[in-house]
């Protein structure tokens, strides 16, 4: 087999064997297939597509490249969900201490952020002494203890998946379904959950612009998951502008803290109930979504949801004062107020252009050697709909800097205005059951 | 400037600009711009294409990569010929000199060959002694003297290409217009000649599969000729069966020479005059068509185009005996006659298969490092349209091996068979002037 001639079939538009697609991945992860190959089959993977049998094959190959989870000694349902990311999404520190503290298995393994704003991981280590390697056994025994634990990657799942990456993020191969699913998909199999909630997001701070794109995304994963024999189903939602209000490291975590005490923002709240309903109908322990919702908003109003996430913080080394108190976690210097300077109704609020906005304060990592500042970030105070008359705040900076001319004529273009009033659009397009 | 940004923008369909086709070329050439970004890029070009302005730059960017040759001290019009490649094309080595012979000035570079048979270099040190390599004051002395030289292409000109061309191979982005179109004009401006003629051709053993796409090139290298302000033309032809009867390196230099003595096979004298008479008409020492043709049949009818070949083999050091007495040119040990095992019109010949036979026989290299056997090939005794009987012989195998059965059965396939009479295809499809 001559890897120049899988890229020529593929290029040609013909569909690649299972044993060509086993010796990609194995070729590329021990090393005999060189970048400069794989990252032109990306590149006509992109143009040309692969179909559900190319693309399962390709998942199961990156799945099998590296260590798989072994989650059978934790009882019951394992439910994982996964978010294709955006800016603002701190969904799982409150989803996850939700849906366990209803009895769900959450034994979740995430990442840390490149670009805009940290990854989950990034988040929670706001926590002074929050610690998230782990070994496989304590994690099982924490999940079975208290429902939750939340940790690392370990570098040895899905090694294919690392690679291809950072091939594809330098090629301009990102942003292809049948890879983009893959990856994913490759990942949360090897992390071992019976089920799988995927939020898919659309809009410009997601992989895929429109709801549609998301969609055929979200079907592809689904399948994927199907052809795993796992319950997977997906929620397709809006993410063209920032998911809550808060942006930033600790910031986010307090936005977590205040929904699981019943005063989070409205949109983000829906979104964990939803999502959280979800979870619970895949686990078994609701029979409709309104009574997984009932469930939920009680975890909410007994402090159940926030307990578990105590819990969680005490067993991985945290400071659960910190959660106690907020006051307690990383602070700016500076909170800056930034205000209108024109009257109208919030049109549009540039979630990418935040999220840069927020990386420039130290939120995020530009490189992955970058280290971050948990303390800085925006809070929103007017979302898109609302109306704006001038000298409102728009949101407030924390920073541990002075803002610069340029920052601030950034921000104040991350915003579109309107005379007439702008209908709020829904921020979950759809749920998905089935492909 | 982030190279991933300019392969974003070419495979979201856009033109790039000049400062970033530079900024690719230069950087692929020092080093900065990895393999794997480049490969990336050139699929994206592959299935995006590049507007003439584009490919110009593209060219421009190349030719300026390494050194120039310059040929300003020949006096009088040089004429540059470059054939895009194919199974038994020898025509560099009977056209020249006749070129040369009429009062044209032929100070061609050429290259060897990869794959099925050798190149023009391959072919002429077929004669002992022959040397290719020379420098640019001996090249222009003895263009100046005698009217012609055939040298290899230094090393220093377009180190671009050769870059380039090494990735493309193995990362299936050869058959792009754009890049093939970039590659051959920037060797060809670089050579120096002050015209350019381009025989492009199409079927099974060239790049082009029809007509169509040939022309389609054709048209694209002089767009580029004409940006470069040099009267650039071309020819199509066909490659569905070998050109003339030889394949192999002596084999083919005696056919050349048997075409200088007037006993050449009728489609090899026939593109030799056609493309003769396009070269005198660009170099300004024929007004017509019929008139070049007539010149360049008296230089085959007087002796002077074979003197020519003499002289310029006298030059460069070979054994001009070897002309003069073809038989003392490398003979390989057996010759054996491959006969018809049914009867009917040859309907095809396929000209990849019998150039993969030919460098079986060890006519041609399968990689850079493998050295060639000029004595060995294949004389073909039927062609497309002919008729014939079962044992009629349908070629003569020049072999210092005994044939084994594999190969046999392969010669065998090499042809499809009529049983109603076959039109003869014209070898030249079109001659093109202006794009």
């Amino acid at each position: 087999m001559r890897f120049v001639d899988i890229i020529e079939k593929k290029k040609t538009g013909h569909a690649l064997t299972k044993a060509e697609i086993a010796y990609w991945i194995n070729g590329y992860v021990n090393g005999t297939i060189p970048d400069y190959q794989v990252s032109a089959l990306c590149m006509a993977i992109y143009f040309q597509g692969m179909d559900d049998q190319e693309i399962a094959w390709l998942c199961e190959a990156m799945l099998y490249s590296g260590d798989v989870m072994d989650l059978s000694k934790i009882n019951g349902h394992k439910a994982d969900k996964h978010s294709t990311g955006g800016v603002g999404d701190k969904t799982s520190l409150a989803l996850a201490p939700m849906v366990a503290a209803c009895g769900g298995k959450v034994a979740k393994m995430s990442g840390r952020g490149l670009g805009h704003t940290g990854g989950t991981l990034d988040k929670i280590e706001s926590i002074s002494g929050f610690h998230v390697s782990q070994s496989e056994e304590k994690f099982v025994r924490q999940v079975n203890e208290i429902h939750l634990a939340l940790i690392g990657q370990t570098q040895s799942l899905v090694p294919a998946d690392k690679l291809l990456y950072a091939l594809r993020d330098v090629t301009a191969t990102v942003n292809s379904i049948p890879l983009i699913a893959s990856s994913i998909m490759s990942k949360k199999l090897a992390a071992g959950s019976d089920t799988i909630l995927l939020d898919v997001k659309f809009g410009e701070g997601a992989f895929m612009p429109t709801p549609q794109d998301a969609e055929a995304l979200a079907k592809t994963m689904i399948r994927i998951g199907r052809h795993f024999g796992k319950d997977t189903r997906a929620m397709i939602s809006d993410m063209n502008q920032p998911l809550g209000n808060a942006i930033g490291n600790a910031l986010e975590l307090k936005e977590a803290i205040a929904t699981l005490q019943g005063k989070g923002p409205e949109d983000f709240t829906t979104l964990c109930l939803e999502a959280g309903s979800i979870m619970l109908m895949q686990s078994e322990l609701a029979d409709t979504m309104d009574q997984a919702k009932t469930l939920l908003q009680k975890s909410i109003d007994s402090g159940s949801a926030l307990d578990k996430l105590k819990a969680m913080c005490a067993y991985q080394g945290g400071d659960v004062t910190q959660i106690e108190d907020v006051s307690r976690l990383p602070q700016a210097k500076q909170v800056v107020a930034m205000r209108a300077k024109t009257e109208g109704y919030v049109k549009e609020l540039h979630a990418l252009q935040l999220g840069n906005l927020a990386m420039r304060l130290g939120a995020g990592r530009q490189k992955k050697t970058d280290t971050i500042d948990h303390s800085v970030g925006i809070v929103l105070n007017k979302k898109a709909g609302d109306l704006v008359h001038q000298g409102d705040v728009l949101a407030y900076i924390h920073t541990n800097h002075d803002l610069d001319e340029s920052w601030i004529q950034d921000f104040h273009q991350a915003y579109a205005f309107a005379a007439k009033k702008v209908e709020k659009k829904p921020l979950i397009e759809k749920i998905i059951e089935s492909s």
